[in-house]
């Protein structure tokens, strides 16, 4: 059973795409000019890597804190890049093996990307990867030597790669030399008042005049990914009468609700 | 013997209802608003996870002190959800294994998960789970990376999964970012003073007059676990005629003798 | 030959009680009325266990410094019981096993356990049990979470269950969250002055009026085990003529001697 | 798969003389006098281990920052040495195996030079050889204890051997005794000012008068390694009309998108 | 051949008695008082063990600095007993075994002395049976229990048995629990000024009036073993001629290549 | 392959003994006066091991700083022996093996040792033996536990034994109780102003007039080592015209070229 996820990464046209379909659940929504660099930036690279022949290999980093849209973010910068292969290495996909076996793993999905002319691997989650824990700390150093190496391995005559990185903990990065082993490093950031004004206006799930009221209530920063969920319970509402007219249009979140749903939310 | 605990966690209907009752050996008593609190939030995310299509994965942690009823919590909401498959990961079930057995039984119940349409997963206990002690300190990493892995991979299409957390150590579960990993956070508290005359009363084992010298004796705080055995132990009486007389309504618990076995109470 | 050691646990009709009678060479001597509540309490929790519906597992801690007697008490009360299955789970019967087979035997003796309707276990001196030293700290965490779970574990419908365990290191079992795992936890303290007249004179060893100054030479507080050595030392006489003299009442112990002998003792 | 590696390294006429080119992709560009010093160091060493008897073993190690320019350095030395055995060891070759196989690929490289009568081995970014990261720190005791004999240990009567290592963390080298294991040590640097108007003006990708500004943006310092990436960025052009147009003269660097490019990269 | 080791230790009729006296290559010279109050406290303990049903065990320790004397006093205690077994677990004879083949072949010791009426096991040198190295610090906790067990377990019915250990490092000892775990601890000291002098008087290697000044030279302070080696190195001559000569008492030790010898000596 | 190192150390007349004269490539030049007595205590102590019943087993650590000839000592101290066996225990022999692979070589060597007349050791560079490294501290204690038993044991009846150690890390080797395990420790330094005129004058490599500005030149303190080594490099000449001429007597060493090496050699 573990055995089997040794065997080959499922080719990417067809469920890798879906995997990284499954990233952006909601679709992408506006989250602002900072959030809409990084997909320019990381084109700007794809489009490098496509056509210099200097740079085979670029690699780019996605920083910033958890549920700010890394993920989203680099699978965004993949599908819209047209390469025929794109591959995801993610602790996800590889529950419960070995150092050794995830290794494997990792250094298969950079061969195999050595045999096809244009590749993009997205490395999920680098701490994830690397099973780091802050107490101790403790990680895989197996690993971690592995992407080290891997990141900056100049694929073979006519082959071209992008790696693109993400991770919630730049620091710990940094300390293991990993950080600038990439060429390029990008901030996703947490949302602001404004931005979150933004998201929530296109989901159109409050009444207008709730808008501000709602934000009084909330942090100064807040992640994409809580903003989102938040609004999801809130519209749920207290009775389990389901989110549904709420998305409609039908009916608007109340605020009292909202604010408790705020309040449950795991900091 | 051993190698059996690998094999399939026995089905819902049977034993693991069973299991959940037996979390409830008093059946529920009613603790004060708090723990109540805790019962409706649950029950609002078992709806939010049956009927909202963006969230089909819901995770909430209940932590607390020692002996809070966290467990106990955790059982009522999954027995009053009518899923049809709830499954208990505990350590339990499996003393002795080896680190990479527990994960293998960890992951085969999430991916058992994947294969019904309604699911609730129990992770009772975590830090014993993880196999933490506090001298090191020490812990599983294996078992924690495939719980933070687990706790945030979205079922595949058209399942939908609520995962309770249960732990009496948030802090260290936080200091491995394992809070964050969970949508929901609530707090199960020890009883204060109106809580445990709540409970007193309604077991009717001291004389009327007696509650509030027995509830002077206590300190401010108390588990419900602490003292419900304090109270099985004082109504026992010294000399062994057993507690019958007393739950009967017969006898009522001795000041003199709860006093003593307070004192007993390992802390 | 070792393997041999993950075999049955000898029934307790036989070889266990046998064991049971050794940890009491001497015989029990009043120690006093410290030593004396340990066994009433005891006593009542075996009432308890057994009468009990709603507390079918309790679990007392026996814990004072080295050679005060706990293991001793430990087993009186389990000689007393008369439970049909006693049984001692220690470093001694346990010598150069791995772990994993120690956590084997733990286990097993816990699932007999289960299968007898009125069972003791005693864990004795459960600091060797889990291979602990003071430097490092080390110890087995194997076999440390095997018993944080079992000592809580309820036994089936029917079955009941009074573990007792002794321990030399209370703030070391402290720190791993083992004491509170207890329901109760007695104190077994050194004896002081008159606890050791009462010994001496039971003894009848030393010359009436010798008593008071043999006292005067010893420390405020002195273990059972080490006043028992001590004495059995001085009564050998220098020249080897043999304690015989001394216990069959001939003779009385030389005061000189008795100092030279208490120098010796490793402290 | 992973056991083909410990297969026989490529003969040196072959693969590795490929290998060797690679590392200078961009040919060597004239990077400034404390760079051409090292060029003739290594010659001169060269030289010496060629017609010295009583020096049948030299050692050199080149170290300095990330990116300065040390492997390119080596290869060049062992490229213009003329020598029939060059031999590359390098944890890019080694990705994903074990410690002890890694020291059996080193050993064996090591006895193959022992075999030919001038040989070169190049031991390229010794703390990724060694597996180290500076959390803990962390490393390969077994592979440094290697290198510590084997750079050490004189080949046999007839033949010659040039170590060349080169590291960027020459303290990390230094607290394992690792330097001072090396005969010789050279400073690999990054650029100055000076140096990099140098690499500008001959890479001809910037108008004269820009020279000048582009040099003010940047820092007191700067890998040659990053210079030449940021010159493929900012020649890219920001709508990705490729850089050729640029690298063949008819387009110059625009310096706005020459500023952005530097933000981006990783510090 | 490692395996062998494993095989039964030899009987103390035949080589073991030869081993023992080996630890006396020069007889035993009179050391003082201090030396010979612990062969005194030795002896008694041995009749004690011989005579008295109640203590069946009993566990002297005899610490000291290195070189103090104390194996030479084990062996002398036992070969003194009289007792048919005496077996002696040593570090010396287990060179190069694991950590449990070594518990094996104590843990059998103790058995096989369990088979015999009257029996002496000597530890010689515990913290080098332990592994014990005072850098980490590191010791063979397997081995640490398996004699923190052994030293305590009161042999079967009938059986008697003497443990003799010797240990320089009394303070590792204290904080491993194991000094406590003996019943007597017997303190083996460097010797003094007045004890140097009864031995070199009695090896008769020193002109009458020499043995001041050569008092003069050395510190307030030697063991036994340092002052042995002195004089037989000084005895030796500078010019190879050889001891004989001085031993035979024709010649005398000469004062100047007393004093060259003993800054010669390692610390 | 690396099996092939459990094989029989070779015998000493053949290939050892030109291992030996290998740590002498240059012959055996005058060092001064503190190097000189060495060699003389060494021998000495090889006197005193052949004749003396009382001491079949000396032992003696030659320790200093890296390169200042211990190796070349302790091989001229085995070589004037006249001793039948010689062997050398060293990493450079063991290169990649297992600790307990090592352990095994170093037992047999004394094994081996146990089995003829007259027997010289050599444990050359015992940290690195050891596996050490300042990180950590790290090194293999199974190693270790080794050496502090064998340099201790006493030779069968009739065999005699001269340990001689070497190392450049006394402190080291101190705090692992490893230097007071053998008898004697002797000093190797670093070269003096003195030492150095001395060895330059015999070498004839400098017009005479150029020796005091070249000692001007120069620290304090150099090992012998890295003297030999400079004035090679040095009359290697810049152009890689070669040293002979020099050698020969035909041409000097040019001071400023000797300036320059000795900047670069690694500290
Ligand atoms: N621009 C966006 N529009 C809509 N949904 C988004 C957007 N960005 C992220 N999301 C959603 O927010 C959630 C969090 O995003 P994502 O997983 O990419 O964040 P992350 O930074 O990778 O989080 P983590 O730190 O947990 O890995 C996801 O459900 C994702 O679908
Ligand atoms: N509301 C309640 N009414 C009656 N009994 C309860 C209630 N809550 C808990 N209990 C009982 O109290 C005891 C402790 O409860 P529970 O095991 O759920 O606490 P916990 O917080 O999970 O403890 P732990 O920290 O040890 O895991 C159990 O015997 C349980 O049956
Ligand atoms: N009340 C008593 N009367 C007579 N002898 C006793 C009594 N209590 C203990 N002893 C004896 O004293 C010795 C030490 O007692 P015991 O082993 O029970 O102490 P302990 O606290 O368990 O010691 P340890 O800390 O070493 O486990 C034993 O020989 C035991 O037989
Ligand atoms: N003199 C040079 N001329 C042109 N390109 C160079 C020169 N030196 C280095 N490079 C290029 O710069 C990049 C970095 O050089 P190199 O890899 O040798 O540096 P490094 O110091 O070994 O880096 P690292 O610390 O990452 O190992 C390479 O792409 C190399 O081809
Ligand atoms: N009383 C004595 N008379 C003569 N020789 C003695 C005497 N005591 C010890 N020796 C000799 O002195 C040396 C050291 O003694 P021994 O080995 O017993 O000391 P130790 O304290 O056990 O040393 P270590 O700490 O190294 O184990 C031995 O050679 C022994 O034979
Ligand atoms: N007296 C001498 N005359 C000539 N050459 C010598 C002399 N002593 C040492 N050498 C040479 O100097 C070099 C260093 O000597 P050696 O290896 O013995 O030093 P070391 O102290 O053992 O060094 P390390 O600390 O590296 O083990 C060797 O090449 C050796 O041949
Ligand atoms: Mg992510
Ligand atoms: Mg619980
Ligand atoms: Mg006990
Ligand atoms: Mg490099
Ligand atoms: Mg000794
Ligand atoms: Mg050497």
């Amino acid at each position: 059973d573990f055995l089997e996820a040794l065997q080959e990464v499922k080719p990417a046209f067809g469920a890798a795409t879906n995997t990284l379909e499954m990233c952006r659940l909601y679709g992408m929504l506006d989250c602002g000019p900072r959030h809409k660099r990084i997909l320019e930036t990381g084109l700007a690279l794809v489009e490098q890597v496509k056509s210099s022949e200097r740079t085979p290999l670029l690699s780019c980093l996605i920083e910033g804190p958890s549920g700010s849209g890394k993920t989203a973010l680099a699978a965004t910068i993949a599908l819209d890049s047209g390469f025929p292969f794109i591959k995801v290495v993610s602790a996800e996909s590889m529950v419960g093996l070995s150092e050794s076996s995830k290794c494997g793993i990792i250094a298969k999905t950079f061969d195999d990307a050595y045999r096809s002319p244009l590749n993009i691997i997205i490395l999920d989650d680098i701490e994830r990867i690397l099973e780091f824990v802050n107490i101790g700390p403790r990680f895989s150093n197996l690993i971690l030597q592995t992407l080290l190496v891997l990141v900056k391995r100049t694929p073979p005559k006519g082959r071209k790669l992008l790696v693109i990185g993400t991770t919630s903990m730049r620091n710990v990065l940094d300390s293991m030399d990993l950080v600038s082993a990439f060429n390029v490093a990008l901030h996703a950031p947490t949302l602001n008042h404004e931005d979150m004004r933004r998201v929530m206006v296109s989901l159109n799930v409050f009444a207008p005049r709730d808008v501000d009221s709602a934000l009084e209530i909330l942090d100064e920063e807040m992640s994409i990914k809580k903003l989102l969920m938040l609004v999801e319970m809130a519209a749920q509402g207290k009775d389990g009468e389901g989110a549904e007219a709420v998305y409609a249009g039908k009916e608007k979140i109340n605020l009292q609700r909202f604010v408790e749903c705020y309040n449950d939310l795991a900091s």
